[in-house]
């Protein structure tokens, strides 16, 4: 974990967390915390990074381009199975009646997703050392996701005979107790006994809205400080940030993480490995971004050449914030009179993409349950694909350990107006492999 | 399949078939489709053994007793399954809460026994020969235990690819049709293709309401006469009458069956195994036996000796008549007012059963879903045991293919009215394995 890095991107001196007031209440828990002394020193990621299909013209070869990296609450994995398995079977029952040479079982890849990610959260377990103790699912109240998080519970037990409890914020306020020696984590109450806490997965707490008073950013923190391994730590979670994602894009970055002779002992990636890395990003740039480099106190209020470019460009362009959850975009036409009304200061927690051109004409019916005979809806579609990995890394005694695991594919109509991935009908789809 | 002797348990001229209509009809269209010429020597059975404990003194062993032998549609496979998994489930969640020692992994069993059907069907269909080819559910209209069907169809078409076409005796009076030279079975219908079957798998059929008029036996006959392989054939379910298995407790008739030397070139059963297979039973009758064996045709209006018998063991036996699906039977003091009344020539499809004993005191409480404070029920119960297992036989050029697959648990609370199991509160089980 590079802190340095982190506190310049997304701390609240340097970074993100000086005008985002949501990573800069987790950085300076964070902060604090590592002040005193880290109680643990491992990470468990169980990471979903997505991807779109990228033809902006006939005359370049078609592209999968990453649209984001997830490190908090990456979710659909073990639906994305069942939607696999349900395809399967459909094929296999129906052949889906002969209307594609493409839909034969050989084109099916296998989604084992849900093992997975049950056996990233299990490698954690085990490294924390105390077979008894429980993983604790942190979640949502009311959360209407459950399935997919039960599935993956389910498994755990059932593979690895270790046992989740399921709580919110609210509900660990009362029952989490941290000792003060051992820092070990333990939850408690009238219908439990007290159970001794290995991994904490977090399926809540990556939005603001799962904060709604400093007593959950205190909860929040009493299990940041404690021994169990964190899924995500607050400084992975804030790796996930959408500055991070842009700043990696600047020149010298890549290397500095991923070619250092120095860091690495030799093995480090080659110049072609950086390169084909690369090139599954689209273009991007901070809006604070200023060729100008002026230390003047009264830059802010001019226009950066971030700013700038973003408005010659706004047609292929989408602005993003640091939120997670979708909806808070900005693109094309409406980046112009965004920007004429964005504070100056805020422009740091703003970044600007290209936007990701999908291809044209894949049409499909989307079929929306309980809708009548106005449930199917023939559409042009986008399909993002994830793919799920976990890594378990952190301690500098230790290997990292870590493993691809599986995929997602969501299938969204295409909006016009948006060109991107816009909001709405968006359904839980499945990879059909096709030699090209 | 031995024809004669089933001829002359079951058949309408000497048999079973003479007094009750429904057998009579069974037997009389497998009479006529045998002397046209059977199209398929193969017979497949997917069975199910039920056994109760029988405890009737500290003085003796407490000893597993057989109640019945199911040669058709025999049920809740695949619900077994699933009940055995939800009380794994619970052992691994919730340990019991410790409150016995017993309930530990190891003595949970596993149950495979829905891939041990599907199992059974596939091997039939590999001996029909035609890859292509269908397996035909036949069911009954509006069934409630459809899941228990569609865990093993789907099991049939994942673990072997293997087709399933569910469709009432009613629909395939107007899809099936018989090729007159192959007798190749075909369904064809608007909305399917027209495929053939390789395979009958009968989960109606079984009881006289499925046969309203005579449509219905003409179907079943068209079905019986096909090349297809029946699971059961009309032999092989009369060969799971209760006077069938009441016969088989008769002086040599196990021998016959199974310690023929000529019969088995040498690979028949021992004393031993016969006694041991023998000591399963309870003692048995038929009201229609006689000591005095007149042939005087006066005989019938007087009273057997298999009548008087049951008058005076009446505290301890259940009459059991020519019925499957459970209700028709008589206990204990209704017994002689029933024998007052039974016309002498029923006495026939009758037999005379001694009452298992299932041990005293063994409690539990029993859960009703939907019955809100009152849906538990603490009850003195009854297990029975069920194990199933698959045969594919009939062919003598054909080695018999056989295997035991797995089990079903049925706890039941114990009417003490009745002493032996009542109709009523039912619950599916599992087996808990225990040293002693």
């Amino acid at each position: 974990m590079d802190v340095p890095f982190l506190d310049r991107v997304m701390g609240q001196e340097e970074g993100v967390g000086k005008v985002d007031e949501f990573v800069g209440q987790l950085w300076r828990g964070w902060k604090q915390i590592r002040d005193e002394g880290t109680a643990q020193p491992l990470h468990l990621g169980l990471f979903r990074s997505d991807y779109l299909l990228h033809a902006p013209s006939k005359d370049v070869p078609t592209s999968l381009r990453q649209v984001e990296f997830n490190t908090i609450s990456s979710s659909f994995g073990p639906l994305s199975e069942r939607t696999a398995t349900l395809h399967n079977y459909l094929r296999a029952s129906t052949g889906y009646y002969d209307s594609s040479p493409y839909l034969k079982a050989e084109n099916f890849p296998e989604n084992r997703t849900t093992a997975g990610l049950a056996e990233g959260l299990a490698v954690a377990h085990a490294a924390y050392g105390v077979p008894d103790a429980r993983i604790l699912f942190v979640v949502q109240a009311g959360e209407r996701n459950v399935f997919d998080q039960r599935w993956l519970e389910y498994q755990v037990l059932e593979s690895h005979g270790i046992h989740v409890i399921r709580q919110t914020l609210d509900e660990l306020a009362k029952s989490a107790t941290l000792d003060i020696k051992s820092n070990v984590l333990r939850i408690s109450s009238t219908t439990f006994k007290s159970y001794e806490i290995a991994v904490i997965y977090f399926r809540a707490g990556y939005t603001p809205s799962d904060f709604p008073t400093s007593a959950q950013y205190e909860t929040r923190f009493l299990l940041e400080r404690s021994r169990a391994i964190k899924c995500p730590s607050i400084p992975l979670q804030l790796a996930g940030g959408k500055k991070v994602q842009e700043v990696l894009t600047k020149p010298g970055v890549l290397e500095h993480f991923l070619a250092d002779e120095g860091r690495w002992e030799g093995q480090t990636f080659s110049k072609d490995d950086l390169a084909e890395l690369r090139a599954s990003w689209m273009g991007m740039w901070g809006l604070d971004d200023d060729d100008a480099e002026t230390s003047d106190s009264g830059a802010e209020a001019k226009e950066t050449s971030g700013v700038r470019k973003a408005r010659e460009q706004a047609s292929s362009l989408v602005l993003k914030p640091q939120r997670e959850g979708g909806g808070n975009n900005v693109y094309k036409s409406s980046i112009p009179p965004f920007l004429d009304h964005l504070p100056p200061r805020e422009r740091q927690a703003w970044i600007a993409m290209e936007l990701i051109v999908p291809p044209e004409g894949l049409g499909n019916y989307l079929i929306r349950a309980g809708s009548g005979s106005e449930g199917g809806v023939k559409a042009d579609v986008v399909s993002e694909l994830g793919i799920f990995g976990w890594a378990l890394f952190g301690d500098p005694s230790v290997e990292v350990k870590e493993k691809e695991i599986g995929w997602l594919v969501r299938t969204k109509g295409k909006d016009s107006d948006e060109g991107g991935v816009a909001a709405g009908f968006s359904v839980l789809d499945s990879i059909l492999l096709v030699d090209d």
